[in-house]
């Protein structure tokens, strides 16, 4: 992917990041060509960085002809929005009103839990706060598991029987559940308590439009290290 | 706008709340009528309300035809989509997706200030307090200030020549930035430092779809003790 297609389209990221993940799978789904901008995203931040997201200074940004957006949710609509020709792929939100949504609520709600809970739960040590998290970790996705039933109306994704936005959201958190669970020795989506969930996130990880933009599991400590120490 | 319409539109929510009020104005603005439910929002939680949020049980809810839809940004842009035939009003978000990406990011960005603001704000008596909050919440408010001019293109308001969707987000604030400001003898949306957006609030006020649905800024103190001391 590298060098600007005719759409001249790049992500400003880091693979590690499940919000630049979000973007990257929903451009793979319009079959855009893009280039991936790495950037430093704690101090200095990049200068590219600062003047495409003057506010939060926050990855990812997609820039468009030269234009940023910001905030993955916003980008991945975006997306859905400006590649809407039929001939790319079919809708990444729902088409009906109430199904988007609902896919938009469970978008915000999974926001407003997961990425506390992995901050806290990447560098804590301590058993007994590590077996707390873990468990907060599988209450807010055994409400999925929930969700799954209803939105998934029982086809493979929340999006029905391709993938879509909801899937987008929390597919992306996967690379992070699986890095967790493996340096911490934890079990986040486990699929004994959580079978729907699983076999959905396992469907999910073999999609093409997913395919080799999560790192794996043990990598993730090094390449979050290596991307605070070059900071 | 006693007893349900066709539609069988509820809205669970409180005036003083500014995320309900958004909610009324895109309904008043798609000409739909609805039913003011009023519930308790403290514990204990009104029942209706646990029932249509069970994970957040926050006002407002929309229920349509017994559908509960919940997060104000999530409902204002259902009402947009399922209410978008050409005869009842204009779109409330912007037809051109960049445009709808930059309306999005900055509804998001005010949620992520104002309300934390209003919160520290409300009960605070330190004067040293007040005017280092007070401070903070001109700065959000500069920002918009800049955005409005890129937005807004001339025009008088966010959305263009009519009132949308970041319209709608910010002035929903602007009764309890008229009541903090009274309450608290504080300058937030100063003429003589913003006074593009101090023109657009005059604007904004006056409109139809606005008018009658914030109390005035005297009321808040006494509907915010009520609501509580009913709980």
């Amino acid at each position: 992917m590298a060098g600007a297609s005719a759409e001249d389209v790049k992500v400003l990221g880091l693979s590690l990041s499940p919000f630049v993940t979000r973007v990257r799978i929903a451009l793979r789904l319009k079959r855009v060509e893009y280039e991936l901008v790495e950037v430093r995203f704690l101090e200095p931040k990049s200068e590219i960085l600062v003047k495409s997201n003057p506010v939060y200074k926050k990855i990812p940004v997609l820039l468009h002809r030269g234009k940023p957006i910001c905030e993955s949710a916003v980008i991945v609509q975006y997306i859905d929005e400006e590649w809407s020709d039929g001939g790319r792929s079919s809708s990444i939100l729902p088409a009906d009103p109430f199904d988007r949504a609902i896919a938009r609520f469970w978008v915000v709600y999974m926001d407003d839990n997961l990425p506390a809970l992995i901050k806290a739960l990447r560098p804590e040590k301590e058993a007994a706060k590590v077996t707390e998290l873990a468990g907060q970790f599988r209450q807010v996705l055994g409400q999925m598991e929930e969700t799954f039933a209803e939105c998934g109306k029982g086809n493979g994704f929340f999006g029905g029987d391709a993938v879509g936005y909801l899937d987008i959201a929390l597919g992306a958190y996967l690379g992070w559940i699986r890095a967790l669970e493996k340096d911490k020795s934890v079990k986040l989506l486990d699929s004994e308590e959580l079978p729907r969930l699983a076999e959905w996130a396992e469907r999910f990880l073999a999609e093409e439009s997913v395919k080799g933009l999560m790192p794996e599991a043990d990598e993730y400590p090094k390449l979050y290290a290596t991307a605070v120490a070059s900071q």
